[in-house]
C-alpha cells in the first residue's frame, strides 16, 4: 500500500520570502522523511519498501543505467559513484533525451533507474518505456507518489520531501541524493559486497545527517553577504572532484536557473584542459573541497586558479580549512563521510544561488523560460 | 615495426596566419593519412597494424572504457556513440583525473582506451596504468609516435595527423573520431554484429570524408562575417543530439580556449531542464543540425531558442536546410551518414572559434593559462 506524506495546504510559504528558501530550510525533515522506515542498523540492512524487487533479481543484474533531466540527472552522476563503490556493479548515467534515440544496450539482466521528482518528464517517460520495451528492469526515484514514471516502473523508491514549488529543484536534488545512497547500500548488500558490520558504518552518517543539514543552513546570512560581493559577476565557474563533480554540476545549474548568470561546473582536474582560460579577476570560482581522499589534489587545482588572479569562494569542512589558504570567501559545512558530503555541500550551493537572485531582483521561483516540470519533449 | 610519418620541417605555419589555421587546413591530409592501409572495401575488413590484439582476445572484452581529458574527452563521447551502436559493446567514457581516483571496476575482459594527441597527458597515462594494473587490456590513441602512452599500452592506434603546435586541438580531434570509427567498425566485424557487406558500407563514406571536408573548409570567408557579427556576445551555447552532442562540446571548447568567450556545450534535449534561462538577444546559440533521424527533434529545440528572442547560428546540411526557416547565420556542410557528420560539423566550429578570437586579438596559438600537452596532474 502506498502512503501519500503531505497534502496540498503545507505548499504554503510558511513566512518564508519564496517556496524556494522554504525549500532549502526543509531539507533536513525532507531528508528525515526519506529515511523513515528504511534504516535497519542494528541487522546492517535498509528496507525499501516498494523496490518490488527480490534479492534474486538483483543479484542478477549485470549492468545498471541511470536516466534522468537536468537536476535529476546530477543526482544520477552521483549515484554512479555510489553504486559503483558500494556494489561493485557498472553504472552507467544518461541523459533521458539523448537515452531513448540511442538504442541503449538493456537487456533482462540490465536495471533501469528513472530519476524525476515529478515522476511527469516527458523525456524520461519515454525513457522508462524504451528501457522496459527492450525487456529490462526499471525502478524509478520519484518525489510524486502515483505518478507515471512512478506507476510504470518495476519498483520506486519515492523521495518525501513534500511538494516542490519553486522551479530549481533544491529538496528534491538532495533526498534523491539520500535515496541512491539507500539503494547502493542496499544493493551492496544484496549482492554480497558489503557484510552488515560495514553497512552498519554506512548508515551511521546517515543518522545525524539532518542534524549536519541544519548545521549548514546556520551559514545564511554569511552568504548573503558573500553573494553581495559576488553578485555583479558575469560568469563562474564551479570546481570540485569525486562526487562533488556533480555538485558542482548542480550548484552552476542553480545560478544559472534563477540568476541568469552564466555559470559552469567542470571536473576541477579538467581545468588545466580548456575552461582555465576564462580565468582572471573577473571570474569567481567555487571551490567544492571538503575533507577526503582528493582533498590536496583540489588545494592544488584552487592554487591554478589563484595564480591566474581568480577569485575563489571555498566550500570546505569545518576544521579542515588551514591548507586552504588565503580564499577570497569560505563557507564550512560539518565534518561528515565523503559519500554523504555532498547532501551537504548542496545546502550553500542553494542558499548562494537563491541570495544572488534576490538581490538581482529576478523572479526566483519561477524563473524566465522554465517549467518546474518538462512534460513535453 | 613504427613509422614515423613527420618531420620538424613540416612543423612551420606554411603561409598561415596561424598554426591553427594551418592545422584546420590540414585535416583532410591527416584524415587520409589516418585511413591510408587500414581500409580494405572489398573484403568489407579493418586493419589497425598497430592494435596488438587477437580477434579472440576482442571477442572476450565484456566492457569498454574510454579515457582521456579535454578535446580528447569529446572524441570518446563521439567514439562510444559509435562503438555501441557497430559493435553492442557497454562503453563508459571518463575523464582521466575522476577515473584514476574512483578505483574503477576493470578486470582481464575489460578493454581501457586511452586518448591522447602527445600521449604525455599526466593523468591519462595514470589512467592507463591504473586499468593495467587491475589487469586490463589496454589501448592507446595517440598522434606523438612512441609517446609514453602509446608505449605503456598494449596496444596502439596512431592519429597521423602530423605534429600539432596550436594549444586549440583540431586535426588532432578529427582523426582521434576517424580512428574511434575505425575501431568501432572492427569491434563490431570480429564481434559478429556487423558482416563485410554493411562493413563496406559502413567504410564507403570514408573515402569521400577527405573530399568532402576540403568542401567544408571553403565556408572559410563566410564564416568570418559571421565572426565579425558575433564576436561581442559574452556567452554562447552550443547545442547538439546525439553524436553532434559532443561536437557541441568542442566547439564551446574551442570558443573558451581561444577568445575568453564564455562558451557552454549541451545536449540540446536538456535546454529546457535549465540553460534555457540564459538564453535572451545576447546569447547566440550555435546549433548543430545535420540531417538525421534526430533532426525534427532538434528544429524543435531550435524553435524554442527563437521563441527567447535567442539568436541562432545552425549548422546544417546542404540541401536539408528548408525545415531550418529563418535563421541567423547558415553553416552548411556536405551530406554524408550520422556517424561520419560530426568530423564535418567540427571544421566550422574550429571555424568560427579562430575568426572570434584572430578579431578580438587574442594570442590564438599560444592562448593564455594553457599548455599544449598537460605533463602535470
Amino acid at each position: 500500500s502506498r502512503t501519500i506524506t503531505w497534502n496540498p495546504l503545507m505548499a504554503e510559504k510558511g513566512g518564508f520570502k519564496h517556496f524556494m528558501l522554504k525549500e532549502i530550510y526543509e531539507q533536513p525533515r525532507a531528508v528525515s522523511d526519506t529515511l523513515a522506515g528504511r534504516l535497519f542498523p542494528e541487522r546492517g540492512e535498509i528496507f525499501l519498501e516498494g523496490l518490488n524487487l527480490t534479492d534474486e533479481q538483483l543479484r542478477g543484474v549485470e549492468k545498471l543505467n541511470i536516466v534522468a533531466c537536468g537536476t535529476s540527472w546530477h543526482a544520477a552522476l552521483g549515484g554512479k559513484f555510489l553504486i559503483e563503490k558500494m556494489a561493485r556493479l557498472s553504472v552507467e548515467v544518461d541523459i533521458a533525451s539523448e537515452f531513448r534515440y540511442r538504442d541503449p544496450l538493456v537487456d533482462e539482466h540490465t536495471l533501469t533507474v528513472l530519476i524525476s521528482q515529478s515522476g511527469e518528464t516527458a523525456d524520461t517517460l519515454a525513457a522508462l518505456r524504451e528501457a522496459k520495451a527492450k525487456g529490462g528492469i526499471t525502478v524509478a526515484i520519484c518525489n510524486v507518489v502515483e505518478s507515471s514514471i512512478a506507476r510504470e516502473s518495476d519498483g520506486v523508491i519515492y523521495t518525501h520531501a513534500g511538494p516542490e514549488i519553486g522551479v530549481a529543484s533544491t529538496k528534491a536534488f538532495t533526498t534523491q541524493l539520500v535515496a541512491l545512497y539507500l539503494l547502493a547500500l542496499h544493493l551492496g548488500r544484496v549482492r554480497g559486497m558489503i557484510d552488515a558490520v560495514r553497512c552498519r558504518e554506512l548508515i551511521e552518517p546517515l543518522l545525524s545527517l539532518p542534524r549536519k543539514m541544519e548545521q549548514a543552513l546556520e551559514s545564511d546570512e554569511q552568504i548573503q553577504t558573500i553573494a553581495r560581493e559576488f553578485m555583479h559577476a558575469r560568469d563562474f565557474l564551479y570546481l570540485g572532484r569525486g562526487l562533488q563533480y556533480p555538485i558542482a554540476l548542480e550548484g552552476a545549474l542553480k545560478l544559472k536557473e534563477i540568476s541568469y548568470i552564466h555559470a559552469e561546473g567542470y571536473p576541477a582536474g579538467e581545468m588545466k584542459h580548456g575552461p582555465i582560460a576564462l580565468i582572471d579577476e573577473n571570474v569567481p570560482v567555487v571551490f567544492l573541497c571538503p575533507i577526503n581522499d582528493t582533498f590536496e589534489k583540489a588545494i592544488s587545482n584552487m592554487e591554478e586558479v589563484r595564480a591566474r588572479s581568480g577569485r575563489v569562494i571555498a566550500v570546505a569542512t569545518e576544521g579542515h580549512v588551514g591548507p586552504l589558504g588565503d580564499v577570497d570567501a569560505l563557507i564550512t559545512v560539518p565534518e561528515t563521510t565523503d559519500e554523504i558530503a555532498p547532501v551537504l555541500t548542496s545546502i550553500p550551493m542553494q542558499l548562494l544561488a537563491y541570495h544572488i537572485a534576490v538581490l538581482k531582483g529576478t523572479d526566483v521561483d519561477q524563473p524566465r523560460n522554465l517549467a518546474k516540470s518538462v512534460t513535453v519533449e
